[in-house]
């Protein structure tokens, strides 16, 4: 179900929509998501977790979900992808017609308890429930359900976690059926050589079905855990434009890594990603007239590209310091 | 003429009292530049660049420079760099006891006229006079002689450099008798691969005369660099704490990479700086109370260290998320 694309080295996932919002008080209005989602795909986005199939009494922002997804569907070329926690929202979700589930599973036994009421083996258990109803569709409207595994390099309740449990984990979720299953650091606890090590290990223990490298940028290492999980073979990356929904207590720390800065290094290290580093900037327009005086962050977008900064596909561009 | 010091994997260069502080136009008091530098050293900290034997004319900031060394020569087991930008600089610093002398040297043509109004290959022929100055001085006053080779990744004004010509100078400084030749990414242009490279190949030029790894974070990609530079085999960082003296057109894109942003990650990826976080932390105190409502920037002081941190050298701490 993927839509053909123009060759690309590296798949930039766009969070913003998903997890930046949805650590965001204010709710987004419906139109300013979609002109959002438009711009970013106008930018060369090619995947963008559009929202979360979670309960709208836990999370209002998100209450638009469906709408937002039907929205996105008639993006030419667009991958759409929806967070869904349960097998009630993977419901929600594949009536709206995603073509990918992302489902979170936290490897911490206390944060996964306080996150979504289910101990890790519950959780692998409602993937399972999620990829029995996946199948049982007519193959043209099965969506490709993804897993990312929380606190897979550490936790805020429990500290560390062990690492065998994770890769334990990710084996048991290709079980159910997952078709990928990536690692995230949503608390910013990874550093660049536990994640090259996790992500080797991964790749050893699932193949094929690695998933993406999900990281925060709290303790401002995300680009460096980035050059480790290139180095270990890595190609999908999520991020959020404008590093939204940053943490709350570490001002000027972003949530997500930025989308900008994280295109900026892969096209600068020679990495082709398909999106137009001018087109992305002027995207966060959308996000101001969205969320007014919401903090954006990202470096590249206040510092302008380098003079003579060439695309790892070899274009030119005419930005550069301002 | 080092102190002995404990063992140490990677030598965290401290450039704050200089780099920092000559970009900020006022100027921090002399007595709090010594409280300043003093709890750097007492968080473990072993060399610190505490000032610049420029004109005062051209910086002011810098004008109390041979009082700041001498204050810092008395701090016991810390080398005490400081910036001369020509002989007669070189003169000024040692004539105050200077362990080190660091002096820059441009890749850039455009560059090289505008900041020091010399060549590249005029700019090398100081270093050989200075390099013949300390040759002239009886064996125990003789400082090292450090050069870092700016533009080194990029210009601002003349854009991408010449790779070659960059390692043809580090090969010509090393002959005019330099200790030391480091890269120096003033302006933020550097990517990891670049990074690797150059300092493979500077390796290769210079053997054990390749010198520190010098970065801004003007795109974010300050400690993405180090990462690269890491495997390069690259020992010793440049950093400033607070990383104050930042880009005054990138509001939160700091100067220098953040020292307790690079020892977090160092100790993280279990290289031993010998630096204790929480005293180093504590000492941005004298930032603030040296030069009120400054900006300081970085994000482990803001989000405290991940529950169960652990140093590279074992020792666990009590600090974690606050």
């Amino acid at each position: 179900m993927n839509p053909t694309t123009r060759e690309i080295d590296i798949l930039v996932s766009e969070v913003g929509p998903r997890d930046g919002l949805q650590s965001i008080r204010r709710a987004m209005p419906t139109d300013a998501k979609h002109r959002w989602i438009a711009a970013l795909a106008e930018a060369g986005l090619r995947e963008i977790e559009v929202g979360s199939f979670v309960s709208p009494k836990l999370l209002p922002q998100m209450a638009d979900a469906e709408e937002v997804v039907r929205e996105a569907l008639n993006i030419p070329g667009l991958t759409v992808l929806a967070l869904a926690p349960n097998l009630k929202g993977a419901e929600r979700a594949i009536g709206a017609g995603v073509h990918k589930l992302t489902m979170p599973v936290s490897a911490s036994r206390a944060h996964s308890m306080a996150n979504i009421h289910r101990t890790p083996e519950e959780a692998i258990e409602e993937v399972r429930k999620v990829c029995q109803l996946r199948d049982s569709l007519p193959p043209d409207r099965r969506p490709a359900v993804e897993v990312g595994i929380s606190t897979a390099f550490g936790c805020s309740i429990e500290g560390p976690v062990s690492e065998d449990w994770v890769l334990k984990m990710a084996t048991m979720l290709v079980e159910t059926g997952a078709d990928s299953v990536g690692l995230s650091d949503s608390t910013g606890y990874a550093n660049p050589v536990q994640v090259k090590r996790m992500f080797t290990r991964l790749k050893r223990e699932v193949g094929d079905k690695a998933g993406a490298a999900h990281f925060h940028n709290t303790r401002g290492q995300g680009l460096a855990n980035v050059v480790a999980a290139l180095d270990a073979g890595v190609t999908t990356f999520d991020a959020s434009q404008g590093g939204i929904g940053g943490c709350p207590y570490a001002p000027g720390a972003t949530g997500n890594i930025v989308t900008e800065d994280l295109v900026f290094l892969l096209e600068s290290m020679g990495l082709r990603t398909g999106i137009d580093l001018e087109r992305l900037i002027a995207a966060r327009e959308m996000i101001r007239q969205g969320l007014p005086a919401e903090p954006i962050y990202g470096n590249v977008p206040e510092a302008g590209l380098p003079k003579g900064f060439v695309y790892a596909s070899g274009r030119e561009t005419e930005l550069s310091d301002p």
